[in-house]
C-alpha cells in the first residue's frame, strides 16, 4: 500500500513533532469519498499523532448561504455522529481523535482582530483564485470562506491540515498569509478525490446516482454500483475500481493491521457479505474470505466453477486486482458484486447506528429538511 | 437657521423616541468639515436625545488597511480627545454625550454570527454600489466596511444615524438588510459635506491646502483661508462662504442659545479675535462684537472707515451675509479676515488643550507616524 509512504515524508518535513491535524468538512450529507481522507488518519495515528476533527460550521454556513445558521448547527451534530460511527467502523481508535467546532473558537476579541487583519492582507483576486466555487460566487460570504478555513487552523492548533486535492488553492492562501499574521502555516496533505461512479469528479453537487452516500441502504448501494461505469478490462474512467483502490483496500489493510496480523478471519461460512457481521460493531475484519492466506486484503469470488462451494481469488494488493481486471480475469459483474458486498459490510454498522440513534436522526431531520437529491 | 427644521421632521418619523445616535468617523486626522455633523448634535440634544459617538476603529482599520491595528487604536484615543475638546468648545453638554468603541462590541459569539449572516445576505455588487472607494477596492477588507458600519448601529443601539451625504449608499444597505437580521434599521440623517477651500469636495485624501485641520496653527489657518477660492460677489464655488454657513453660523447660534439669550458679550475691547479668549475654555461666545445688537450671530469689521475705532456690520443670519457679499458690500479680503478670526477663536482652545494633554499628543505621535500631507 502506498498511503503510508505518501504521508510519512510529509510528516517528517514538519519541524516540530506534529500532533494535531485538521480535516476539512463540507456541509452536505457525506458521500463515501470522505473515506479517502479519513483513511489517512490511520497513518497519522500510527505515526503517534493525535487528530482534531474540526467541524467547520462557519465555513459551511458561509459557502452554503441558502440554509439558516441553526440548520447548519444541526448538520454539525449530524456530522459528529456520522464521523464517530464511521471511524469506529473503520477501526480507528477514537481515544486519539477529538472534535472541535469552528464557531466555538470564534466570537472572541482575538479571533475578531485576526479576521480583520487577514482581510486587510488579501486581495479579492487572491480569494477568487483559491477555487472555482468561490471564484464564481456573487454573494459576499463565499469570499470569506478561504480565510476562515485557514485562520481556523491556528485556532485548532493544527500542525498538519489534510483535505482533498481541491483544497490546493485554499492551502496556498494559508501558506502565504498566515505568516504575515505571525502564525506558522501547517503542513498540508492532499488526498485523491474519489471519482464519480460514472466517471469524472465526484462532487457534493453531483446527482445522487454518481455517488454513494454513507446512509444509502444496501439495495441502493448495489443499484448504484451496478450502474457504475465499468468496461471489461478497462481501467480508465472506471467508476468501481477507485472505490476498491482508495476506500476498501486501505480500510482492509487498516483492519488487518489492527488484528496484529492474526491469521484468524471472521467469516464462518466462507462468505463476507454484510449479513455476517450484523450487530457486532467491534469486529472489524479485512474484506477477505475465511480461509484466505495470511496477508490477504481482498477476496473475490470465482464465478461459474460448477459447484455449490465458494471459491475465491485472494489479493494482497490493489495492483494485483487491477492487473487481473485488465487481463479480464475478473469480469465487471464480479468486480461490482465484490465491491458492493464489501461496501455494504462496511456501511451496514453505520446504517444500524443511525437507526438506533435518536439524536442523530433528529439532527438529520432538522439539518436537512429538504430533499438533497 | 434651517438646521433644526431639517432634522426635526426626521426625528418625528422615528416611531419610538430616539435616544441614541451614531456618528460616522473616518480614520484620518479630522478636518473642520466634521464640524458639520457635530453641529447637528446640538439639535438632537435640544430635542432631548442622548448621543453615542461610536469610535469605529474596525471600520477605520478595514478601509484603511495600510496601517496596523495598534496604530488605529492610537487614532481612536486621538479622536476621543479631539472630539471631547471640540464639542466642549462648541458649547455642547458632554454629560449627554458618550463614547463607545466599535471593537468593544465585537468579538462576541452574537456579533460573530450576525456578521456571518449579514455576509450571506448581500451580494458583492450590493457592497460595491455603496460608494466609490469601496467599489474600486481590490483588497478584501473594504468590502466588509459597509457591513460592519451598519451592523454596529444595532450594537450601539442607535435610533438615528448621522453622517455626511456620502454615506447614502451605506445607509441604504442597512435599511435593506438589517431587517433581514431581525433588526430595526435606524433613521438616517445626512448632512452637507463642507466643500474644499479651493472648490469641490473636501475629502480626507485632498491635499492639505484644500482643508483646514482642527490642529492647524493660527497662521496656517490664515494662510489657507487667504488662498481659498473667493471671487468678489460670487457665491458659487466659493471656498470661504460654506465655512461661514455650515460651521461658524451654526456654532454661533448654538453658543448664543447657550447663553439664554443674554445680551452680554465677552469681548472687552470690541474685537473677537483669537487672542481675546485664551485660557478661558468655559467661555463660548457667538462670533460677534461686544456692542452687537441682541440676536447678532456674526460681526464683520468695516474697513477703511478712516479712524482707529472698530466698526462692525452685525448679522443675524448667514443669508444676510451672503446677500451683502453678492452686493459686494463685503470684499473677499474682509470676508476672509473675519472667517479666519472666528475660526481661530474657535480652534485656539482646541490647540491649547492638545498642547496641554500628554496622552493626546502621544496618541497623535503613535497613531500618525507618517506625514499625512
Amino acid at each position: 500500500m502506498s498511503f503510508v509512504i505518501q504521508i510519512l515524508p510529509l510528516l517528517e518535513s514538519v519541524s516540530d513533532c506534529p500532533d494535531r491535524m485538521q480535516l476539512s468538512l463540507t456541509q452536505d450529507p457525506a458521500h463515501i469519498g470522505y473515506f479517502v481522507p479519513w483513511v489517512k488518519l490511520s497513518d497519522f495515528l500510527r505515526a503517534g499523532g493525535e487528530v482534531t476533527i474540526g467541524l467547520v460550521d462557519t465555513y459551511a454556513f458561509l459557502i452554503n448561504y441558502k440554509h439558516p445558521w441553526e440548520e447548519v448547527q444541526h448538520r454539525t451534530t449530524f456530522y459528529r455522529h456520522l464521523i464517530t460511527t464511521v471511524l469506529t467502523v473503520m477501526g480507528l481508535p477514537m481515544s486519539k481523535i477529538k472534535f472541535e467546532q469552528e464557531s466555538n473558537h470564534q466570537g472572541t476579541p482575538r479571533y475578531n482582530v485576526d479576521l480583520w487583519k487577514f482581510c486587510t492582507l488579501v486581495s479579492q483576486a487572491d480569494i477568487r483564485a483559491t477555487g472555482a466555487e468561490v471564484g464564481a460566487a456573487t454573494l459576499l460570504s463565499p469570499l470569506l470562506t478561504p480565510i476562515v478555513q485557514e485562520l481556523m487552523v491556528e485556532y485548532f492548533q493544527a500542525d498538519v491540515e489534510i483535505g482533498g486535492k481541491d483544497q490546493r488553492g485554499i492551502y496556498g492562501l494559508g501558506e502565504q498569509f498566515l505568516p504575515l499574521l505571525g502564525y506558522r502555516p501547517p503542513a498540508h496533505l492532499m488526498t485523491e478525490l474519489l471519482p464519480s461512479l460514472v466517471g469524472g469528479k465526484m462532487s457534493s453537487s453531483d446527482s445522487s446516482n454518481s455517488k454513494i452516500m454513507f446512509l444509502d441502504n444496501a439495495q441502493t448501494v448495489r443499484e448504484k454500483i451496478s450502474r457504475g461505469s465499468c468496461h471489461p478490462g478497462v481501467v480508465e474512467a472506471n467508476g468501481i475500481l477507485p472505490i476498491l483502490k482508495h476506500v476498501l483496500m486501505p480500510i482492509s489493510e487498516l483492519r488487518w493491521n489492527n488484528q496484529s496480523h492474526s491469521p484468524q478471519k471472521s467469516v464462518s461460512n466462507g462468505d463476507y457479505d454484510l449479513n455476517e457481521h450484523n450487530g457486532s460493531a467491534d469486529v472489524k475484519w479485512p474484506f477477505c474470505a475465511k480461509d484466505a492466506p495470511w496477508g490477504t486484503l481482498f477476496s473475490i469470488p470465482v464465478r461459474n466453477v460448477g459447484c455449490e462451494c465458494k471459491v475465491y481469488t485472494h489479493y494482497q494488493s490493489y495492483e494485483a486486482i487491477e492487473n487481473d481486471y485488465k487481463e479480464k480475469l475478473i469480469t465487471p459483474e464480479t468486480l461490482k458484486d465484490a465491491v458492493a458486498s464489501a461496501l455494504n459490510e462496511l456501511l451496514d454498522p453505520v446504517r444500524q447506528a443511525y437507526e438506533g440513534n435518536e439524536e442523530w436522526r433528529e439532527a438529520d431531520r432538522m439539518g436537512y429538511p429538504e430533499d438533497w437529491i
